[in-house]
Order: C-alpha cells, then structure tokens, then sequence
C-alpha cells in the first residue's frame, strides 16, 4: 500500500481539536468530513457535546484503529498532538494551522517540533498552512470551505503549492465541465511535498490528467524526478508562480524564497510537462488532456474546424502565436472537404464550415485523415438542432486521434453540449482561445514526450586537467569537450609572445593571463586585432601595467554572431545549462533557454529555436547559418563535463562565435567550487 | 435622430425573405424578431402561410412605415429588395447573407449592386456578411443565433467585426454576470462600419463600457476619431486579431488584408481605448470598467486586499507583468491594518485577511484612504456566512474610488455573490488572473484618458528644403526641427575634403553624398574614424569607386545607445511615428513603440518606456542616460514635419545615438511621396 493511502483514502479518522462552535474551524471540518463513508472520532479538550477528551479513548472507537488524524489545535500543541494521534495508530495527519515557520518567532520553534513529531513517529504529514484536500469519488472531503462538497469527481487531479489555490482550481474545472480525482493543497510542506503526491497520482487509477500549482521548489530533482515519471503515464500540466519578484509577499505565505522563476518552467518541461502562464490554460489544459492524449512527436499537426469565421480566426491567431501548426491539407482532403461543402468557403486549413449540416461528421473524417493531422480541433456556436458532439463522434476519427470540441452558446446550451461530450467521451471547451490553449497543450504534451524518449548523452571522461583554470586550461577543457577555439600562444615572456605572433600571423588577440581575474576586459587586459610587432609592444605594455606576467596571443576569430553557453549548478535543479545570444540587447531581453543535465544532444536541439531572436542564428542577411546538431553536442558536452567532476561550479564560454565555418569559442571561464564564493 | 436610430429602436419591422419552413434562415430570423415590441411584416415571394409577397404590400400594414428592412434573400436578390425597401420606407437594413465581395466571382458584382443601391437610396446597411446585432433591453434579436434569446440586459455594448464574436462575446459577458446594451456584428461593413456605431454608442444611455472586436481596419482616422470621442465619455475596450500572419484564412472571410496589428493597437491606445490580447482580457475588462471609472491619471496605484494568500500572489504576479503598481502602504495605513489583523499576515500591500471577519469593512477603508491608493482589488473564496459585496459596500470606500471583487467557489455561491454585487453597484470577476485583467484594464484606462488630455504640439513652419535629400539636405532638415547632428562639410572635390579634415580635425566619417542612395553602407559608401591626409585619400579612392561625385565629411561621434527613430505614412492610419533601438537584436525582437501623428510631447514621452529593452537607455552598465523629453520633443517634432508637409513619406534617423551629451542624428533619410515607390 502507498504510504499516502492512509491520507487520501482512511479506514478510519481523528478530527482533533473538533468543536461544538459552528463557527469554528473544528466544527466546519467535522462537518465536511462527516459524509466520508468510514468511522470518525471526534476529540474536543473540553469534551463538548460528549466528544472525547483524549485521542487514545478516540481512537479506540475505531475499529482496526484511525489512519488519519485531522488536526485543528493551534500551533503550539500541534506536535504534542501528531504525536498522540501516531501513538493511536495514526499513521497519516493533516494539520490546517499556520503559525509555523512563515509567521517567525515562536512559530520556527512550533515548526521544529513538528518536524521532530515526524521524524520520531513516521506519520505522514499534510501541512502545516493548508486549507486541506478533497477526494470527491470517496466522498472525502478536509477542507474548510463548504463549497467543495458541490465538487463532482471527475479525471482531473490537482496538487497545488496553496490550499487557496488549490480550491480555486478545483471549482474552475468544475466551473469547465470537469470533475477532480484528488485535489490537495500542499501548505509549507514539512513531510509531505508536490513530488510525493505527484508519485501517488502514478498508480491513481481515477487521475487521468494532473494539473500542478508551483510556488517554490524545495528539492528540484525529487520533483524533477516525479514529473518525469507521472508524466510519461499521464499528462501534467505546471503552473509556475513569481514571473515577477513578488518573493516578499511569497515568504510571508510559504517562508520560503522564491526559485528561479525561468529555471523551473524549463526543467519542467523537460522532465515531460506542459508549462502554461495563467489558470485559464491550465485548466484548459487539462480538459484537454484528460481525454486522448497525443502520440509524441516533435511537431504534431492541428486541424481546425469552425462553424464561424470570426471565432476561427482569434482560435488560428491563438495556435500561431504558441507555436502551433496548422498546416495545408493535402489536395485528397481538400477534394473529400470540397464535395461536402459550399465553394466560398475557406477549406485548406482552417476548415470553415458555416453552420454544421449534413455531411458534417465526413468534414471531421476528412480532416482527421490528412497525413500532416495529429489532432483535430472543432469549434461551432451551439444550434438547438445540432448536437456537435455527436456529429463529431459519428466521424469516427475519435478512435484514431485526440478530438477537442469548443463551443459557445447560452449555459443551457453549454450543459447539454458538455453533458453529449461527455457521453462520447470527447473533451469540449468553452472559448476560442481556451480552446486554443487546450489544443496547445496537447500538442506541447506529445512534444516533450518526445523529447523525454531521447536518451542522454553517456558520461564525459574527465581529461588529466585541473585549476586553477587560466584561460589558456580552459580552453584545453574546451579542446577535450571537442569545442574549436582560435590557435594560441602561452608566452611567460615578451620574447615568446613575439615568436607567437610571427608564428601564428597577424592580427592576434593579446590578453593577459592569470586565472585570478575573471573580467580581463574590465582592467585593460585584452588588445584585439594585433598586427604589427610594434603594436605588440605598446599591447604588451598595457598588459603589464595591468598586471599581467603570462600572456595569451591567439588569433583573431572571422566576423560572426556571438552566442553566450554555459553550465552551472542551481541551487534548486543542479547542473544546469544555458544558452543565449551575446551583447547587451540580448541580455536585457532575458532571451534564453535552460535545460538540466545531463542532456542528449537530441534534447539540445530544441534549445535554440527556444530563443526569442533565433532568426539572427540561421542566415540572417546573409550571415552565417548554425548547424543545430554541432550546438547540440557543445550544449550537450558541458552539461556531461558539470555531471562528470563535482569539482567545477561553473563552465561559461562567452562568446562562442557562430562563423561561416561553424562554432568558434573565444573566451571561456572555469569555475571550481571552492573559488564560487562571490 | 441618429442615423442609426431605425436600425438599433426601429418602429417597425420588415422580414423580407421570410420562409414557413423552420429550418430556414428566414423563418429563424422572423421567429427571433417576434418578441420585439414593434409591428412586424413578413415577405415571402412566393405568398407562403399568408405572408406578403410584395415589400409595398407589406411596408403598408406598419403604421408610419417600417424603419428596418431584414433581408434574407440571396446575394443576387439583395440589391433590388434593399431599393425596394428604401422606397417603402426603410431607412435602415440588415444583410445577413454572404456571397458578396469576400467569395469573388459574381459575389463582386452583387456587392457592387449593393454600394449602388446603398448610394443611390441613403438607406444604412448593416452587412452583408454578419448574424445580425441584438438589443436586450428592448427584445429587439436580429440573430440567427437561437440563444440570444437568453442574453439579459446590461451595461456592456460589443462591436465585433464577426457576427459570429459578437454572439461569443455576448455569451461569455453573460456567463460572466455581465448582460450587453447592444452587440453588432459588422460584417463585410459595406456601409455601416465600427467607427458608426461607436459613435453611436456615445449618447446610447444604456451602455456604460465598450468591447471592441477587429479584423480589419477600412478607414483608419475615422475609426481613430471615434474611439478618441467615445472613450473620452465611456471605456473603450479594443481586441485586435492578426497577431501573427493569418491573412489568407482572414481575406476568405472579410474580402480584405490584414491591417498591421502592432500599429493598429497602439493608435487604439494612443486614442484612448484599452487594448487586451484575448476575449478572456476583454470580458475581465469590459466587467470592470462597467463600474466606476479611475479618475485619468499617469501610474495609478492599486490595492489588493486578499483573503487567501496563495490566489493572491497569482493575481500581485499579473498586476506585476501588467506593469501595474501595488504601491508599499503608508505607516499610518499598516497601523490601522494592523490593529484589526492578526500579527502574522502580510499587510503592506497585498493585504492578507484570511478569511473575512468582524472589522473586514474597515480593513477595506484603510487601503483604500492610503493616499498612494486610486483602485482597490478585494478577493476571497466565497463563505456561505459571509456576503464580500455587502462588506465592501459597508466600508463605503466604493464611493471615492473603484472597487472591483473578485471570488471563487461554486457556481451557487457565485450567483449569490454576483445578485450581491449587481444590488451594490459593484464589478465582481470569477478567478485570480481574470481580477488581475479587470484591474489593469482601470489602469490602462485612466493612463490613456491621462495621456489625451496632453494637447499635441504645434504645427511646424516648413524650412526653405526641399528635395533631393541628400544627406547633408536631410540634416538642414533635423537642424530645422532642432535635431543635433554632428558638425559636417559638404565637399564637391578632394581638395575639399582634405580642408574639411583639416577643418574638422580627425577622426571624421568619410561618406558619399547622393540623394539617389538610400544604403550607402552596402555599395562601401561610407568610411569611419578617417584621421591623417593618407587615411583620406584612400577613402576618397573608394567613394570614387563606388561613383561618388560629392563628398560628406563629418566628425566622428563619442560613442553611446543607437537608435531607430522615423515618421512615415501608414496606408490606413496616415502619419505615425515610430521608436526603436539600432542593431539587428533589436530588430528581430520587434521592440518598437508607435505613435499616430501629430503627438504632444507628453504624449512621446510615453514612448521610450513602452520598450522592452528600455533599461539600455538608462545608464545601463554606467553607459549614457536618455533624457526623455529630449527624445520625446525629437519624436513629436518629426510627426509635427510630416504632418506640415504632405510631400513628404518619411524621415528616418538611423541611428540616432544618445552619447553622454545628449541625443545626436548620425544619419538620415528622407523620402518624397513620389520617391516612394519600393
């Protein structure tokens, strides 16, 4: 039996702390969770309305004794409780109350009880600062808020980083059409975190899609890790918190800084989720979702076919601008779609077919049919006479790939739509673009699916090299990684760096060379495009003054566009690697792409067309065209270096230039560990 | 009497085309037009169930003649029942069908008829090519669409340019708890366009707010005017589609091309409407601005009061992306919070409550008394005990400034809510994001109506210029204007040259001069940092090469920012000016700001902060710090130079750099109306 078992499906529970108040947070949770067919043993200090004094007379009423206590005491006698409801047999707990750690003072010292509760007895903790969770197929409801028991049961599970959110979320899918498997609220997190519920949901045979609500991370590779896992059996949609530093008024609420904003969308979406901006998608994401999902595939194609032009165009704008195809469908289908419909209309893709008519559930077939289609969207206002989704259903095309409906019309219309839909199985949307987003997201699903199918690169054999890491060893790092950079000179005196420049011709790079000095250009220690002996030495002078007693001549680099790569340790993911465009513009833009490692090179392909100005990389005005593949293997390779020698914090080549003969890395910096104190 | 008085309150009503067989469109059309409270009269050619089958005949039974003529008769068949119905009377008709202009062929010959008729006539035509407008509060359903029959009354009139968003729009209004004063669909708009019945809208007494849905735009300072005139009085709420190329799915549908959507929304903006990006941002915003309206200011401040934490950092992360302020609460403000709250919630702003308790009013009246406070945002889960609407109302903070609720729970406790807030007068949002959308559009509306108070500057007194510009005729130009331009000679021989270098003192840019040259750059035209006699004359030997026969010798320029800067004609808006930042990053980010012409200088002050990559302009990396007026007095001025002189197409400053003294035109191009021919 899974450990949270005893949590979301109890033989038996303890409301400790019930009160005879209605008013009362005790009281409300008594009530709420009255209706869960099991036995419960309410415990009140004062023994109210003969409720019990202890949580051993309660416990005892329970037969084979309780799983769950629900604990409604105030922080400071909440871990002598957890520990009494364990020594009951409890072997799960819930405690709603803040007062912990995010309130400071008092509140770190009630914390560290807690944790010690924990540890000392095993329990499996739901909290603290939760509003709770609800199970509506059990009937299962811990929550305060009285609305939830209007929750209907449904495929959607959600585990949210707020209980707030979490019942936000769960009244807007219901408000959608769909019903919830398991929604929890996950509070500060002490035992219980995302990543446990996320592998609990692997094996929940109720759950078809779950939707995740992030605020901070607290181990990323235990949630990387789950992810990954739940989502290669069922889709999962992320929602990530703090695209902006709200991270003050976030500490009050979790006692937690927030993690990087940028960071944790793309390792999520790595590890195999759809990452969405706003509860609107996520919600349409998921009804999507929990239907058909797509196979994976590196660009899946979208049919569209509306009733109405107008609402098609804001569905077609919507699904370009998140990256989705819709492309031409063959002359085959355009022939089959041109029998079945008037000439004026639009029927290459989308597919505009006025007011849905005899004939239309071959439109569907059709569309369906065409070799670029991998999933078919349909939208349509409701008709009275029209029952879309069993028009769409005839078609047939449902068996053979993911069908979304969208409708809009009066509720009456829309509850008899989703009531038809739901009979057929198919998953219906309300909205132009949230059907869009829907879509979207089953797209982006099969996309990192298929990534996640491409295996990692195998592990870097670690070259006989090590710091302290001057440009000139770094660039030996580089060499063995397979990264070209220009020829160069080590020069411990005037006289070789004449040599070197006799030997390698004009114009030279001239740099200082000392691995203490991270910025070198800041303190006047690079002279470019050094041609002539005498320019040497006035270049020579000016290293000197600045310090330097080693020299680096290398040869200048052509003419190209400058790429900034990397590979670093998050504080939160670990190895990490970057990617981004040179210069200031680009910096400001924030315009890059991260991946974790280790990283196939497959999986670093797609990590430059994730930059907003990619264009610049493939020919812009007749500049140079990247190689995907020869980024891929350097991203690759330094994700492979980072994971190969805990050693080294941090490896940056900036630029790496994107030439007429392929990928050049004029600087490079090495960081250890031990050095990354700033 | 407006001219659209007979078409939106008509005092009777003819149905030509009507059928006895309920499938039809003329049958759905009479039967949706019977609850109308005005004599309706049917005609059917072929004398079906009674009808008249002639449109005299029929006119004839409505006393004082009909207003209103629906016709739903075949395109070929629209011309002569449009003259027919004039001569009966009509002096307004609505054309739903298609097959005109937009499906080519014969189509175009039809709506040629139809312009003719609508000329010849006087009669106003709604269409062809739309499902019709509807009136609720006056049963008035021109709709093919059966369900508009359930659309309630209320303060929100939607323009579309589709019927079939106009009927999606009103559907999500009402499912919001929001009920429309008049929707229209404009369809192929062949007479009656947006800017008519915006101008409409600006004495209908009925209509509060204004959602605005375009494809196209026809004629571009009438729509301008019309929005500039309506949201002077009431908000104007504007979602343009056409992102992303859409056009030929879009032509299919409205027989014309794309406007450009960058510059159709930002002289939407600069006319005073609030732009959103989705239908979901336009029903949050049109649901908040229905309410009182924020008194016009430049950055008003918000205040968000949240009963659960979690949701309310989903909403502070949208204001934040909004670029919407949640101002720090004063000292006197946190005091008074603070005595009705518990010590461990964040009260600084957002306000965290928990949930709403004795006391929860006042909590309402301090944030909303804080002086850096214009709108407030309340949010909670919905509590069966607890009515946020009459709380809010109580604190009585709702008559001083805008308040907008936002809840979540089940539909039950939503509908409760939202009966509260209506009885309140009071905006009410379902949803975090949706609360955070509704607020920034109070934003973004009081900012606008701040900024078209600012008085555009004054007309420009035209130089003794003229063309061809050449560049140094080009810089007498920005002279004139009060540009700075580096010191120049103008040189017809090399002899010339050299005594301008001599003049100048070196390093200077060596270009060729020739007005026929727009890129002098890419025919090795210009040569920089040109210092000693030798340097020149091997410069000059290019210029010659490339058929220089004048010369531009010019100082060289410190370094610094580069930017785009340039007034030009649009083909639907006229004169716009145009800002961005020089080099290709730049470029392929689109990072632009727009403005229609002629502009105040507050107004283009409003500019460079539009950027993305603003930061660079304000001593980023200790480099220069724009001085904003004197960019926005270089902005006005070019639009006020195109604006005075109409042979003129563009005048381009590329780059314009600002060093540490100031703004300073390297180059500039300016183009003749006749040159314009690329």
């Amino acid at each position: 039996m899974h450990s949270l078992a005893p949590l979301f499906a109890p033989r038996g529970i303890l409301v400790v702390g019930a009160s005879a108040s209605p008013d009362k947070l005790g009281a409300v949770m008594a009530q709420s969770l009255a209706s869960y067919p099991a036995p419960l043993a309410l415990v009140n200090s004062r023994g109210e309305n003969g409720m019990h004094t202890s949580i051993a007379d309660a416990a005892a009423t329970i037969p084979g004794g309780p799983d769950l206590a629900v604990l409604c005491v105030p922080a400071a006698a909440t871990a002598q409780a957890l520990r009494d409801s364990a020594a009951a047999g409890a072997t799960a707990a819930l405690v709603c109350a803040g007062g912990f750690a995010e309130a400071g003072g008092p509140g770190l010292e009630f914390a560290r009880q807690v944790e010690d509760a924990v540890r000392d007895t095993g329990i499996r903790l739901l909290g603290p600062n939760t509003s709770g969770f609800f199970v509506p197929h059990r009937s299962l409801r811990a929550s305060f808020v009285p609305g939830v028991a209007a929750l209907e049961p449904g495929p959607v599970a959600v585990v949210a980083a707020s209980g707030g959110v979490n019942h936000v979320l769960a009244f807007h899918l219901q408000r959608a059409g769909v019903g919830v498997s398991l929604a929890v609220g996950i509070g500060a997190g002490v035992d219980i975190s995302a990543p446990d519920v996320l592998e609990y949901l692997i094996s929940d045979p109720h759950t078809k899609a779950v939707a995740l609500h992030l605020e901070t991370v607290a181990d990323g590779p235990a949630l990387v890790d789950a992810v990954a896992r739940l989502s290669a059996v069922k889709p999962v949609v992320a929602l990530v918190v703090g695209r902006n530093d709200v991270s003050e008024f976030a500490q009050s609420h979790t006692g937690a800084l927030a993690t990087s904003w940028r960071t944790t969308r793309a390792v999520l979406k790595q590890a195999g989720a759809v990452i969405v901006d706003d509860e609107h998608q996520l919600v349409a994401a998921v009804t999507a979702l929990a239907g058909r999902r797509l196979t994976p595939a590196a660009d899946p194609g979208v049919g569209l076919i509306t009733g109405q032009a107008g609402p098609g165009l804001l569905i077609a704008d919507a699904l370009h601008s998140a990256g989705v195809a819709l492309p031409r469908l063959d002359r085959n289908s355009q022939e089959a779609i041109g029998a079945l419909l008037p000439p004026l209309t639009f029927q290459a893709n989308p597919v505009d077919t006025g007011r849905p008519g005899p004939g239309y559930e071959k439109i569907v077939a059709a569309v369906a049919a065409d070799p670029a289609i991998d999933v078919v969207a349909v939208y349509g206002l409701t008709e009275p006479v029209a029952d879309l989704p069993a028009s769409v259903a005839a078609s047939g095309a449902a068996g053979t790939l993911p069908i979304v409906i969208g409708v809009d019309g009066p509720d009456s219309d829309l509850e008899r739509a989703a009531k038809s839909a739901r009979q057929y199985g198919l998953p219906l949307i309300s909205g132009p673009t949230a059907l869009a987003h829907g879509i979207t997201a089953l797209v982006n699903d099969a996309r990192g699916q298929f990534q996640r199918a491409q295996a990692p690169a195998g592990s870097f054999a670690w070259p006989e090299l090590h710091g302290p890491w001057d440009e000139v060893r770094s660039k030996e790092l580089l060499g063995a990684l397979g990264i070209a950079t220009p020829p160069r000179r080590r020069c411990e005196s005037r006289t070789a760096a004449h040599e070197a420049l006799a030997d390698l011709g004009g114009p030279v790079a001239v740099k200082l060379l000392d691995a203490t000095v991270l910025h070198k250009t800041d303190i006047g220690g690079v002279f470019l495009g050094v041609e002539s002996p005498a320019a040497l030495d006035r270049a020579l002078d000016g290293l000197e003054a600045a310090g330097a007693r080693e020299f680096l001549i290398e040869s200048m680099a052509p003419s190209g566009v400058d790429l900034v790569v990397g590979a670093r340790r998050d504080p939160v993911f670990g190895p990490i690697i970057v990617l981004g465009l040179g210069g200031t513009a680009a910096e400001v833009f924030a315009d890059i792409s991260i991946r974790s490692a280790p990283l196939s090179v497959r999986g670093a392909e797609g990590m430059p067309g994730e930059l907003q100005a990619r264009e610049l990389l493939y020919g812009f005005r007749s500049g140079p065209v990247l190689q995907t593949t020869e980024l891929a293997v350097i991203l690759a390779r330094l994700g492979d270096a980072l994971c190969s020698n805990e050693e080294i914090a941090e490896i940056e080549i900036n630029p790496l230039r994107l030439t007429r003969n392929g990928l050049l890395a004029l600087d490079a910096v090495v960081i250890n560990v031990e050095e990354d104190i700033q």
